[in-house]
C-alpha cells in the first residue's frame, strides 16, 4: 500500500518511525527537504503542501493520504478523494476544522458542548458583544501555536483584536485543560486514548508538561469521552483526531479545539500506551483492526522549546544528565536550528506513582534546555 | 553525528527507528536498494560490504560504524580505525567472533566455560576425536541461520563433516538456551539486560519464540551475567553483543555463541524494556549515559518465517486475528518476497503472566502464517 503524508515535521517523523512496523511504501510532500520526516520515507517530495498542483501530483500516486498539519490544500484533497484516494481524515472534515469559524460553528450545530461565541470579520465587530468579555479573539485562519490568539479583557483592549475573519469566545474559568486522542476506522468503529492533563507555559503558550492518565472524576472522564466521541462521528470522518477540552470551575466541559491529525498531546503513548496515536492512525490507514490504547504505564510529558535568546545550529545542555534518569525516553526531533519557542523534542516519562512523574518532569525542564552554539 | 550502518536487514530497520529519537545523521551500505533500512536513513549507498574499497570509501565519511552482520570487510574497518572512525564493536573482536575457531579459542583463552572442542581442517581429522561424539561441526566462517552446522552422532556420520577449517565441539545436554544482550561503552562500563529464554524450531534451526526475562535460578543468572560480562570485557571493545548460552543437564552454564552487535534475541526489547537494544547501541555510538535495561513488562517474541512451500510476493496470513489480541506487537521487516525459513517479521507480546505469554505466542503461531500469492 502507497501511504502519503502532506508536511514532515515531527509529527511525520514519529508517524513514520511506527509505519517502519508494517508493510507499506511511505511518501512525504513538504517544502524543506531537511525536514525531520525527510530521511525516513520511501519517497520524498520537496513541494508546497498548500498548493493546489503539488498535492494534487503527489497524491494521484497514492492509495492513502493522511496529513500532520492542517494548514494544506483542502480543494486538491477533494479531487484526489473524488478520483478514489482515501484521505484520513476527510477533506470536509479538515475543511470544518482548519477554519475556527466553521469549527465553532460545527460544535454548535452538534449542540457540543464549547464556550460562548460570535463570529467577528473586524476588530470592532467585538462592540456589541462586550457582554462576553473578558474573551478570547481567535483569528479563523492561520493561526499556530499561539499565534492569531489575543485575550481581550476588557473594551480597552478591543483594538488589538483581528481585523479579519475570527471567533470572540468567552473566557472559560479553567480548572483543569484536558486532551483526548480519539481513532476511528473507515467502519465507524471508534477508540478513545485515556486523556491527558496538560499544563501550559505562560509565555509562548506551548504545552509546558502534562500527565496522563488524567486525574479527574469519574464522571467527568464519561462527560469528556461522550463529547471527544461525538464530535469525531459529527466528523463522519476516519482518521484520528486530538480533542483538547476545558474542565471549568463548576466542573462542566467545554470543548476547546479539534485537531484532525496526530497530535503533541499523544507524544506518551509511543512508549505508555500499547498502541500509539501513531500506530492507531496506520492501523485505521491499512484498515488494520484497532489498537489498545489502554496505558502501560501513567506517564509524563515535557515538550524541548528551544529557549529564548538562542537561534541557530542547535546544542541539548544536560541532555547526558536526562538521558541517565530512569525510565525516561528522550526524543530530538532532529532539526539542526533552533529558535525561541520552536518545538525541538520532547521527553516522555513512565511510572506507576503521580508524584514522581511531576518531580521527574519539573527536573528535566530545568536540566534540559536548547540553546545555540 | 555521521554514524554508518554495514547492512541493511531488519535489524539496520530497527536500529534506524530507535535513531529517529535523537539527532544525529545515518548512513547505510547494503547490496539491495530495496532492503528493510535503505529508506530509513539518510544517506543510502548501494554496496557489498564484503568489499574493500566499497567499505573503506563508505567509512571514511563517518564518525562512526556499526554492523548489522558479522560478514563484513574487516580489513577496511581496521584501516577506518587507524584513521580515527570509531568503530563499534571494534574490528578485532569482529576478527576473533565471526571466525567459530577464533571464537572457540578467545572463550579457552579467558577460561570462560564452553562445550570441549577441538579444531578441524577436514571431516576426517574428526577420526581421532572420537570421544567427542556426538558433537557438532561447526564450520568456522561462512555459517548462518543453521546452515554450516552439521550434527555428528557417532563415527558413520564423519563423512558428512565439513572439509574446510571447523570446531568440533561436544554436544551439551541441553536444558535450556538462553540470550543475554550486553553493551560497553568507551569508558568499559556494563550493562546487562535480562536474559531471555529460548526455543528453537527443530526444522529450520531458528528460533521459535522466547520468554524474557528467563525463569531460572538466582544462581543460574549471577553465572550467566558473570559469562556474559567476562566475553564483553575480555573482547575490550565497545558495542552491543548478544550472548547465546546452554544451560546443561547438571545446571552448569556454559556458552555457546557471541555476536557482536544486535540480535533477534534482543527484539522484545523494543517495547517491553525501558531502553531497548538498538537504544542501548545508539547510547554507546553517541557516547551518551547507558540507557536502563530493566524490563518494564516480561515479554515473548515469536518469530514470523517464511512458511515451507511459499516463495514469492509475501502474504501475511492472519494478520487481522494477530493485530486484534491485546498487548502485541507486530513488527514486519517489509521485504516484499518470502521463501521458506526467511525471517520476516517477529510479534511482541507483553504480560505480566507468563501463561499468558506462552498461549498468546502459540496463538500467533498457528495463526500468522507467511506465505506467498
Amino acid at each position: 500500500m502507497k501511504v502519503g503524508i502532506l508536511g514532515g515535521g515531527q509529527l511525520g517523523r514519529m508517524l513514520l518511525q511506527a509505519a517502519a512496523n508494517y508493510d507499506l511504501t511511505t511518501y512525504v510532500l513538504e517544502k524543506d527537504p531537511n525536514c525531520p520526516a525527510a530521511h525516513l520515507c520511501h519517497h520524498f517530495t520537496t513541494g508546497d503542501i498548500l498548493d493546489y498542483d503539488t498535492v494534487y501530483q503527489f497524491g494521484k500516486q497514492l492509495d492513502a493520504l493522511t496529513i500532520e498539519i492542517e494548514a494544506v490544500n483542502v480543494a486538491a484533497l477533494e479531487q484526489l478523494e473524488k478520483e478514489g484516494v482515501k484521505i484520513f481524515p476527510t477533506p470536509a472534515a479538515i475543511r470544518t476544522i482548519k477554519n475556527k469559524v466553521t469549527q465553532k460553528q460545527f460544535y454548535a450545530t452538534h449542540e457540543i458542548p464549547t464556550a460562548h461565541f460570535v463570529i467577528t470579520a473586524t476588530a470592532q465587530d467585538i462592540h456589541p458583544h462586550a457582554g462576553l468579555l473578558p474573551a478570547v479573539h481567535k483569528i479563523a485562519e492561520g493561526g499556530y501555536d499561539g499565534k492569531g490568539v489575543q485575550i481581550i479583557e476588557n473594551e480597552k483592549d478591543i483594538a488589538l483584536g483581528f481585523n479579519a475573519p475570527a471567533v470572540l469566545e468567552s473566557k472559560v474559568n479553567i480548572a483543569k485543560e484536558l486532551a483526548l486522542i480519539v481513532g476511528m476506522n473507515a467502519q465507524g468503529d471508534t477508540v478513545i486514548f485515556p486523556p491527558a492533563e496538560m499544563i501550559f507555559d505562560p509565555v509562548y503558550n506551548l504545552l509546558d508538561y502534562q500527565l496522563s492518565p488524567a486525574k479527574i472524576e469519574e464522571k467527568q472522564l464519561w462527560k469528556a469521552e461522550a463529547i471527544a466521541r461525538k464530535i469525531v462521528q459529527s466528523l463522519k470522518s476516519p482518521g484520528l483526531f486530538a480533542i483538547e477540552l476545558f474542565v471549568d470551575d463548576k466542573g462542566d466541559i467545554l470543548v476547546n479545539e479539534t485537531a484532525p491529525r496526530v497530535h503533541n498531546s499523544g507524544h506518551h503513548t509511543i512508549e505508555a500506551n500499547y498502541s500509539s496515536q501513531y500506530d492507531m492512525l496506520l492501523r485505521i490507514i491499512l484498515n488494520y483492526p484497532l489498537g489498545n490504547p489502554a496505558p502501560i504505564l501513567p506517564s509524563a510529558i515535557v515538550n524541548l522549546i528551544g529557549a529564548d535568546g538562542y537561534t541557530g545550529d542547535v546544542v541539548y545542555e544536560g541532555l547526558d544528565e536526562v538521558l541517565k534518569m530512569e525510565n525516561v525516553f528522550v526524543h530530538l526531533y532532529g532539526k539542526t536550528t533552533t529558535k525561541p519557542g520552536r518545538k525541538m523534542g520532547h521527553v516522555t516519562i513512565m511510572n506507576p506513582d503521580y508524584i514522581d512523574l511531576t518531580h521527574k518532569a519539573n527536573k528535566i525542564k530545568h536540566t534540559l534546555k536548547v540553546i545555540s552554539k
